[in-house]
């Protein structure tokens, strides 16, 4: 079995900030705000190794039907660290349904990819079903994402809850069992080594 | 968090044959063959326990680049597992493309569901663009085959490798070690009590 290499492509789920926050005694839409300094570290992170393609799950249309506080306190989050990754040179992609829910009007023109650092793709308003309804019209919503080699999801769920389902069709899954703002580097280190001992067979 | 009952349809990704045959000194396509009787003994399980769907990969088109004699070894051994669960009364859809690759004439008759027992969808040279590709005539190709809430993949692989995506969505995604010939009751017993923990969000 030979070694891989780094991905080139991770897909992050910065999932359990209302977990986190409920655990502190905070009310739940505090959470998000302490996902964002993890958020840069990781992608400094990402940078530094020399990841090519990184996509976040941000928010979908689903969650937009959370209550107010909650909506205001992560779209809020998102804009925030959108702003900041254009800044610090990122070529951002906003993934996401504008003709419904809650897309950022001030991100629209980030719907085509802007800028040539690395890229991250900010999944917000995203719905799978808008994404793959893409082909009624010749392709999917999303297909200036790449396919995804690696998934790493942050709080303990097993699951993919809609995330990209074309590119994550052959994608490795990890799990970190923390909640998000609890981010550590070494969670994203232990990914990728055990990423580089996963067999990659693609059905062959 | 409210304990969750049992899953409505689970879908089986039941790997490793090749790698049990290598590590029994035997040839890779030897594996195959051991892989029916825990397909039955699990068949029986599910039924006992009322689970209402199951669906099984058995072989995708990508599966048909092997080596001839695996070819011929998985095909024989999902026939041989389609014809005996259809004997005990399974009410069988198989989904594939039978319009290119090794889709069994035999099994076309299943290509729309017969019977009224537990339902099993078994996934003969199936390709997850192929199924996809049908939203561009108005719905995906699996479109009678129902979401999935639980996954359960042996040989340790933490991947979906293309398993009807539109399915899995949701699905919360239990990983089993062992070969899929060393299967033992237990390890689906662990999947369902692990799963009944599960908190089932859906985005909300």
């Amino acid at each position: 079995m030979a070694t891989r290499s780094l991905p080139k492509h991770v897909g992050f789920i910065p999932d359990g900030n209302r977990r986190w926050a409920v655990g502190r005694g905070l009310p739940k839409e505090q959470g998000y705000q302490f996902g964002i300094e993890p958020g840069l570290a990781l992608f400094e992170m990402c940078k530094s190794i020399g990841i090519p393609e990184v996509s976040v799950y941000c928010f979908t249309q689903d969650n937009t039907k959370r209550p107010p506080p909650q909506i205001q306190a992560f779209r809020s989050a998102c804009m925030t660290f959108a702003e900041e990754i254009t800044r610090r040179g990122a070529a951002l992609l906003v993934v996401g349904n504008e003709n419904s829910g809650l897309f950022p009007p001030e991100l629209r023109t980030f719907r085509a990819r802007q800028g040539s650092g690395m890229k991250v793709n900010l999944l917000m308003n995203y719905d799978w079903e808008w994404d793959l309804s893409g082909l009624r019209e010749g392709s999917i919503r999303s297909h200036d994402v790449s396919r995804l080699d690696l998934i790493v999801r942050w709080g303990g769920g097993r699951r993919l809850s809609g995330f990209l389902p074309v590119q994550s069709v052959y994608a490795d899954f990890y799990i970190v069992d923390d909640y998000w703002p609890d981010f550590k580097p070494d969670h994203f280190d232990q990914a990728l080594s055990w990423f580089r001992e996963q067999d990659q067979t693609l059905g062959g």
